[in-house]
């Protein structure tokens, strides 16, 4: 299975002439759209959409991750084996989060493989479209590149929740479809720390903030904070839009003050 | 085959996420979208699209539909057996539509399945996807499930469209990508009476209304009627976008005048 | 396979329509989404996305291209034989740019094939699924209606590219999702043309050019002419919106100066 990833759209007709050169290629291969909504250039956002999306699909398959503004330059064109799967993506630090927590991770640079060619602005369909479709009909990762050090990947910065005096100071990595803000603030690292009376602090703005387990049940108008379907806490109300209504967009700081 | 309906939109990996679960359990089945445009928590709409739509799909199809205002609340997991397919959705009234007309629906109860687990926030990934699977995979609904009433089903509020004095009136189901504006008036009940004169009454304006064939026949910069491709009259313009022109959005009442 | 074009958007059920009367004749048939964002009733549009990307498809691909404003009037539906695939639409100038420098194509009318009927505002789905189902499942162009000559097909009025004293003349073809500015002057027809100190004139505005290999290659800030995916110079900036930045939308003149 080929999962594609991008940020190109659907309006144009780039994802329909990458399916095309896999079909060519790989004639019964199955294709998955994870998203083609990437926000453009959204590097931190793919990253963050790729790690959440992986464990749900079979072992064996093969990511193809095309946000790649440095396109036609000199960044490497990368094959991660992971999780036993493999994602191949331009070197610009989108891989970087699907690393982590993987103690046997190889990484191969396939910048050079024959199957390299065609136009410089669109290497999702004249280079990457061709590497999946070979790794797909069996191609190691060996075959087409060399191993290099997993060091040598591009690493995005990151910039890490932390706790100060009475606050929790994140930053937003997404407002989904809903208008739910996507915290970068891990379920499993801030549950316990996200207990009491809860408030969000956005300029010279507070809203109180309900912990709750589900959308539903934060009361109708109110902002709560929901252990989200993504790994991270999440902003959100009752069927209404929280980014709307605090003022938070992707990138965006974002101060809880929990007190007891 | 399994076919996904939700309002989850396709710019976050929501939708991507789902068919990794559907292709973990069910390696081989097709999956088609319906739309994921459903507007976010549009009931009614999902309804009116699913009802629109289930007859072009093969006997034996899955529908999976999820809109799902109430996730991780006490709302249930149903699976509809009607017109010789399964529709799974929440029980919500969204399934409502696809029931009338059926003479042997069977409903079952989905809820407390082995199946269910994950998240409290996204069942169409933790809980629907691996039940469509099953289904498709040939468990029956009864392995999975009790056999409840028909009569215990959710219902929506229906607000038929009725006829007084000269007018017809009735209300906007959807308006679609060219701007058609589609109405509640069934073309097998309305036909006959929708003919002579017709004028639209939209607020204090009014909109001499042209019966026709297809969009085609409408004069250019004029309002038409048309049997539209939905089973409902739609109110529409030749290369033009009826709903702008008339101001009118899903949910507005909708009358029209008929003079012999 | 059989890949899709359409100007249907994706927020309907009309795509899923189609998908579900394509499969109920075809079971087994791949089918390809090359792109439902064409702009409403966009033919010159619709004619550059298929001309773009028909050749990275396998040959013998059946592309089914409904771009269809006067459909449910007397236009013809076509089905044309060229470069080893078939093309099937509606006879309105949407194949004209698919003819050109095919020696061998061939033309057929099916307007009355016995798999006409269904509704007369969405052939889409009651004509062209059935009619490209049956081409897929081995039913010969002929045998589905009569050949016709290629010359009675409709051709859209083309505006080719000119040269006048010092400037090139074209026009915009497409503004894509990353705001490049398509434009109709063909990479192999202008490159040699296209040297020296290039300068973009809109309106009374003049911005410099800077010719580049990729977008990488092209300053910040600055405007770029880029020899693009699709066969067409672009207009384009570095991780920015060219057609924000320089105001030009389809259908727009364009006049570039040349200076050595």
């Amino acid at each position: 299975m080929i999962v594609l990833m991008t940020d190109f759209g659907l309006g144009d007709p780039y994802v329909g002439q990458m399916k095309g050169v896999l079909l060519s290629h790989a004639p019964d291969c199955r294709i998955v759209d994870l998203t083609h909504g990437i926000s453009p250039y959204g590097l931190e956002q793919a990253g963050f959409f790729l790690n959440a999306s992986y464990g749900y699909f079979p072992e064996g398959t093969i990511f193809m991750a095309v946000v790649d503004p440095g396109v036609g330059g000199s960044r490497r064109i990368l094959c991660l084996e992971a999780h036993s799967m493999l994602f191949l993506a331009p070197d610009n630090g989108l891989l970087c989060s699907v690393v982590q927590q993987c103690a046997d991770a190889r990484l191969f640079d396939l910048t050079r493989s024959c199957l390299a060619g065609g136009s410089s602005t669109f290497h999702g369909r004249d280079i990457f479209s061709s590497l999946a479709a070979h790794l797909y009909l069996g191609d190691s990762p060996e075959s087409l590149g060399a191993e290099v050090p997993l060091e040598s990947m591009v690493r995005l910065p990151v910039s890490a929740a932390r706790e100060t005096a009475g606050a929790v100071q994140g930053h937003v990595l997404h407002v989904d479809h809903f208008g739910n803000v996507i915290s970068n603030l891990a379920i499993q690292s801030w549950d316990a720390r996200l207990r009491g009376t809860l408030e969000l602090r956005v300029g010279s703005n507070t809203f109180p903030v309900h912990r709750a387990q589900s959308y539903y049940d934060i009361p109708k108008g109110a902002v709560g904070l929901v252990a989200g379907s993504q790994g991270y806490f999440e902003l959100s109300m009752n069927m209404g839009r929280a980014a709307d209504h605090v003022s938070l967009a992707p990138g965006d700081a974002l101060f809880l003050t929990v007190s007891a």
